[in-house]
């Protein structure tokens, strides 16, 4: 009887320590041994160069084989795997790694321009570290676990992904004194005036990443221009507007002139342009930073009459709903600072509402909090009330309910919206690529996202490298922001409640966010559109996440997208008892968290099948079709003139 | 440009107003209609009937047209359509539905002897309310809900399924109290000396569900007997122990005198007997009632004689594990009742440990908080931390994490164990089915299922009628108690944590437990096999729910099954982190609670996808084989002999 193998194929032995210890599970997370895990988790994340990684793509079948066979390689020598690029910078040996889930690991501790790799020497298969230096958020040196002997300098690196790592050694060294301080230079190559390893690393994917985004295609398959919108090239050279991007979709009849006009009343002048355009109804989705109205209530005549030719190009409504994503305090406090929002009697048909999301330094809080309960233990008996007390889930809730109330009345009102914050940069991003996402079954594609990605958040000036703190020793920089996180959060709870409705698989999700980190490519690299492509050409010089992630897209699509049943507008629920916190990003260097069964495989293996036999079905056709062509002519009567035989 | 086609298919409306009202979550509920709602969730858990549901086994191309003409034959009169068997007892028209999701619902409300049956008269399509009459559990008549006039009397239902029922009328009159009257005596049949429903119920499935279960049978998939095991028929006429089976799994070497002799040491009678073998290692699970050791600690010869004999029975392991179910105490505080557990001292070789699950009454409190929490209305804003005050997900894990501790030590150490609890009929049953689940993938297909639940819960006694309260009016019963719904809900916190490891979906667990109550099979009925088979005959007189469900049994697979993938033993992990609240089962009345996407069709499609493109397959592939053979028919030289043309 062999109806049942061996167990679980996934750590086994920690699996079960796991599931029989449920009562003492602080003390069990220390006990438990898990030799590959971390390195298995690491492969997911960091590392992603072609000739790691890429294989998965080339073919289904050979990958296991290739990607073993690579590991034993690596198996032979302790030093680290290298991506074209990448330069080893120190290295030292006996460091012990402190890992919160297992027993203490010796071994060899490399640092490159790129990443920390570690790796054990006191088990078999070796346990392996491997950590984009990019999340480092902050490097600090403290008195060791033990005051004397083993393990008395210890080395805490804070990261930006939930996670923290902890060295130690038995004494300093000069080997091990200098793989430390590289760790600290090339964690923050700005503040250390080296160049971010994007300009350094020299793969080749041959897939266009830097074409995904046209924007003149997109417009165009928006539908614009039309007789109510043009594509305007007035801030062509950055000029008009620095964090705009060098294209925008504006009212037919606005002439440039009257386009500075409005601009200049506008915070940083970040003038109303169009994000999205309804299909039939032509209602729009347009976003703006505050106009400028301050404490005197301030009015400008263009600003209004711009607004109305925003309400007027949608025949539909004679109502535009301006959406402020601030709570109103908020809103009228920033009039003190000059800005401030549109008075209902000045923008006459103008609609304002307040969408209540909390700025970018309470987001900070939450997020800081969740961490503290999810790294490196989690207290198990009061999970639930820890997790509502960081009121993450009611920010991620308040963020998709906003997005909600936008795309209802686009899709169910036929009015425009006019999305905007204070800058226009934050939250304005979550809320107009959330309502594009309900309303348009295309940016549920992986491309699709992809565009909204860059469209949303990287074209009009989502401050990625400050909210991320790309390369810059400040780890308490009020800047920092997990902004585009909630985004992506948002987008994961989106799946979660239409598990048919998007192309693209959690896996996507996770590697957008590790690179968003990680540095390896210039897609998150700096502030602007401006900075990006024409202060640094980062398209001529770095690498675009979406060259790796096409270059092997298999792995990252939903295989139960049913796309011909999502043509319509998908309205998720935002609230609290349908929000889940997002334990396959959050926790997932806790072992403990990692899903029971290999979704990532599963999934591989139904799109196989599923191609499998669409080929066998078509072949079969194929063969049918040509074996009844020759039973047609041999049936035919020889008299009949050949001609095509 | 038709990219997007309308909304969202399932009550549009409703669902709009629930993602944008998230803030004013209690006010939207009761301003927001959804006219089908209640039909439709009725139609999944009541009247499952062949005549109404059954089409959807047939042929399912043929569904919604065949139910929707049904429907639409039914709008046609007020009046209820009826199973073969039920009769309409009594009628009321200008009733009023207080729905707790929508305006109030004006209309007709028909009893019969097997639901209750309303019918809107304001709404087109028609609001429609089916519930069988078992799952009442309290019928009160209350003031109405204003002192005069409109609604001035009440009518309060209480349901065993999570929802109360409230009807109102403008006063008195001799058809409404002759409507109401019916519903409190077709609902509590045993106290009205009425028959159950069961029994006059008159379908026919044509599919054989009382024989889903053969002991026999289930024994010889287990290899017994064996060298060590046999099969017992001292209890065949359930005069040694009328709580337990005809056929019990032994020791080879136990006489029936020594079986009798065991079984007067034991709480009931309840003697440790086989429940699984392990097909390599031959370890078993036993179970059983507490030993009668007392506060003396009373010894007896023959039961330790005996636990020696199933020790020995496994050459792999030279101890038996005792698991107790019972918090230590409460297992300490039974010996004042004559009960306890067995010492390590007389016992030698035994362990004996505590799993802490909590009795029936601490469960019953559980649910009952859980209850208030989800019905009618959520405060979404204390969701997490007022489902961690019910504790419901504490005894979940405390049970999942005991199913694991068994299976454990059964497939790590090879050892046997002994499962009991006070009299091994609710947390024992509880315990080994889980175990048992675990460790053998049949139990994790559909039909393993029913054979899981008539082996471990019907066959061993579980008191259904006891703990359900089948048609008595005894809402406050301290024998009630929801044992069996916690199973279902740790399969199904399997079944999230195994996604591809089950046959059967979540759509058949929901399906159990609705007919767990409804009364309209004979499966869940009395407490004992002997009162079943012997007393009432319930295979002769009644319908099996397996009967009802393996007729239509493409509705309850799981299209993501990957049997292949999951031959091995589970451990699911028994933490408060990976448990969910089963929001598809409590809280599916709430109309904001409901899956975004209809997944049940989904599935369906699935199936019927893979189904297809299978018999293409098949079809091309015989094709091509019939044609091949004509090909080397017609070119074999005519001078062969043709034998065979």
């Amino acid at each position: 009887m062999d109806r049942r193998g061996s167990q679980e194929y996934i750590d086994t032995p920690n699996r079960r320590a796991d599931a029989a210890s449920s009562d003492s599970i602080s003390n069990s997370e220390r006990s438990v041994s898990f030799p590959m895990n971390d390195s298995s988790s690491s492969k997911e994340s960091g590392s992603p160069s072609k000739s790691l990684c890429s294989s998965a793509s080339s073919s289904s079948e050979n990958v296991p084989a290739l990607e073993m066979k690579m590991l034993k390689d690596f198996a032979q020598s302790d030093e680290s795997p290298l991506l074209p690029g990448e330069v080893v910078q120190g290295m030292a040996k006996d460091v012990t790694y402190l890992c919160p889930y297992s027993d203490f690991v010796k071994g060899t501790l490399t640092v490159t321009n790129y990443k920390l790799y570690f790796k054990g020497s006191d088990r078999e298969p070796p346990f392996i570290l491997d950590v984009p230096l990019g999340v480092i958020s902050r490097v600090e040196k403290i008195g060791g676990v033990s005051s004397k002997g083993e393990n008395s300098y210890c080395l805490d690196i804070i990261c930006k992904d939930m996670r923290n790592l902890r060295f130690a050694h038995r004494q300093e060294n000069h080997s091990r004194r200098q793989v430390f301080e590289k760790i600290q230079q090339y964690a923050f190559p700005i503040t250390n005036k080296l160049p971010l390893f994007a300009f350094e690393y020299k793969e080749e994917y041959g897939v266009a990443g830097w074409s995904v985004y046209d924007p003149e295609a997109e417009f165009r398959r928006q539908g614009v221009p039309n007789d109510s919108w043009k594509i305007s090239r007035v801030n062509e050279k950055y000029e008009l507007i620095d964090t705009y991007p060098a294209l925008l979709g504006v009212p037919k009849s606005a002439t440039d002139e009257e386009l500075k006009l409005v601009s200049s009343f506008r915070t940083r002048g970040r003038l109303p342009v169009l994000s999205w355009i309804h299909p039939r109804s032509l209602a729009t989705i347009t976003r703006s930073s505050q106009p400028m109205v301050g404490v005197a209530g301030k009015r400008n005549k263009d600003d209004e009459n711009y607004i109305v030719k925003i309400m007027d190009s949608n025949a539909h409504s004679n109502k535009l709903f301006i959406m402020d994503a601030r709570p109103s305090v908020n809103a009228l406090a920033n009039k003190a600072k000059g800005g401030g929002f549109e008075s209902e009697d000045a923008y006459t048909g103008c609609e304002v509402s307040f969408l209540d999301i909390h700025n970018i330094h309470v987001m900070r809080e939450s997020l800081r909090k969740l961490k503290e309960l999810v790294f490196p233990t989690i207290d198990d008996s009061k999970w639930l009330s820890n997790i509502e007390s960081t009121h993450w889930l009611d920010h991620i809730k308040q963020i998709l309910a906003g997005g909600v109330k936008v795309a209802d009345k686009v899709e169910n009102n036929k009015a425009s919206v006019l999305v905007h914050c204070s800058d226009g940069w934050d939250r304005t991003a979550q809320l107009t690529s959330l309502a594009m996402m309900m309303l348009d079954p295309y940016y549920r594609t992986l491309k699709g996202l992809e565009v909204l990605i860059e469209k949303e958040w990287l074209s009009f000036g989502h401050k990625f490298a400050q909210r991320v703190g790309h390369g810059e020793d400040k780890h308490s920089d009020a800047d920092r922001s997990p902004v585009f996180l909630q985004f992506i959060d948002c987008v994961w709870q989106m799946t979660r409640q239409f598990p048919n409705a998007f192309e693209f698989n959690e896996h996507f999700l996770v590697t957008i966010l590790d690179h968003l980190y990680s540095c390896l490519f210039g897609t998150f690299l700096f502030n602007s559109e401006q900075q990006r492509v024409k202060e640094m050409k980062v398209r001529e010089n770095t690498k675009s996440l979406w060259s790796f992630i096409n270059y092997q897209m298999d792995d990252f699509i939903n295989p139960l997208y049913a796309e011909y049943l999502h043509q319509h507008v998908l309205f998720p629920v935002a609230s609290m008892r349908r929000l889940e916190i997002w334990t396959g990003y959050y926790c997932r260097w806790n072992p403990r968290m990692r899903p029971q069964e290999p979704i990532h495989l599963r999934n591989r293996e139904l799109l196989v099948l599923k191609a499998q036999l669409q080929k066998k079905v078509e072949e079969l056709q194929k063969e049918r079709e040509s074996k009844n062509a020759r039973g047609i002519l041999q049936s035919q009567p020889r008299v009949s003139s050949p001609v095509n035989v």
